[in-house]
């Protein structure tokens, strides 16, 4: 069974929660629950009641929203270590998006309001959610940089950057996360621009794909190309 | 000569600092300066130190980084009654982009370590910021969102409506602040792209374009088109 104390380990590891105290993230395990689940669960939809936030322990989740003319936007994909679903603190404890498993995922349920009265009391967890929620703000601005300057190609050599350990010698064997589709919505393409882009970028950089399989010949030369159009330089300054 | 009062009441006008308390905008307004920018000069630029941070009481400021290939990508363009450099907090006191004013502007240099003590003392403080920083996230997932769904000449009408009074009755006549070079840069468009974009605009929703006045006859119009691809509906909902 799991404890109170587990899960106040796996809170150590997130960034949203990493740098506040011990007990602190005890009182937020109080009444935690784990969730299996499977894909295609929508967790919640935008508009409705938040009573709990959540952290993937693996598994991949989809946060999105839907257009008037029926279109859904993808805000994030998030992997394990990952928290959502807390912003709805700000929101009158309401959920500003919808969330879907796009991968059988293993979940933690945690309590909003108890994570409201700790950040009412304790100010180091405040400033540690600030610190947070600054980087956030940073990754987005940096992807609305790329959306404006990197042409579709470099975006998905930049995907593949950020995939990979970027200080690695020699060729990289990558597995992508999840399907295609989408990555080429993660990255706001339609399918067949993500197509041309991807079969440009492999006679641009030399690598290889097979499926799901990328192979990367050169890192260097991999950056080279996609990183001459961001202003982060290579390695990735926030990585 | 201006007070730390008058200063106190700048600061309780904005989304960061409208929500804390009276004595916390004065010790936050201790050695704040007025400063007179005239336009083309940069306040500061990527990687230098941060003593400061900004309100912007008149006037329009640019915030960009520099690719590599020396292109700029432009992170925002602030109006009068934002708040600016202060996320150099979370960046070990750097500031992580470039700042140059774009109109003639009327600024107030504020003390970053002020603001740090009163953050690090003042719960209610840190609680506003939170919500203020959830806002700009939410804002920046909203602009992902126009960027990966609406077209070009939507993203333009979007624009157009959030500068007027989205509940005013009949034909509006709509000044833009600056130029359509930057304009373009904003929205993260190339100059021609934008031109073209704009006629369609016209097109399509009978507004009539002289110079920098925009005359739009039918609000509702302009909204039916480029409403329909946003997942926050007419009127905006976080507007």
């Amino acid at each position: 069974m799991t404890t109170q104390n587990t899960y106040s380990s796996f809170l150590a590891a997130t960034t949203l929660f990493g740098e506040c105290d011990e007990n602190a993230r005890m009182r937020l395990s109080v009444h935690a629950i784990e969730e299996l689940a499977t894909k295609g669960k929508t967790l919640f939809i935008t508009g409705d009641q938040a009573p709990f936030y959540y952290l993937v322990r693996s598994g991949w989740i989809k946060l999105y929203r839907e257009t008037l003319d029926g279109n859904q936007a993808i805000i994030d994909i998030l992997p394990a270590g990952q928290i959502f679903g807390e912003s709805a603190l700000f929101e009158d404890d309401h959920y500003s998006c919808s969330a879907e498993v796009i991968e059988d995922a293993k979940l933690v349920r945690l309590s909003l309001p108890a994570l409201k009265q700790e950040m009412t009391s304790n100010n180091t967890l405040a400033l540690a959610m600030l610190k947070a929620m600054n980087r956030y703000r940073h990754d987005q601005s940096m992807e609305l940089e790329h959306r404006a300057l990197q042409n579709a190609p470099q975006r998905i050599g930049c995907l593949f950057l950020r995939l990979i350990d970027q200080h690695a010698e020699g060729p990289i064997l990558l597995h992508l996360p999840y399907d295609k589709t989408l990555l080429a919505s993660r990255l706001g393409m339609q399918p067949e621009t993500f197509s041309r882009a991807l079969s440009k970028l492999r006679s641009e950089t030399g690598i290889v794909i097979k499926g799901a399989a990328i192979q990367i010949e050169s890192v260097s030369q991999l950056a080279a190309f996609a990183c001459s159009a961001c202003s982060s330089g290579f390695p990735c300054a926030d990585k």
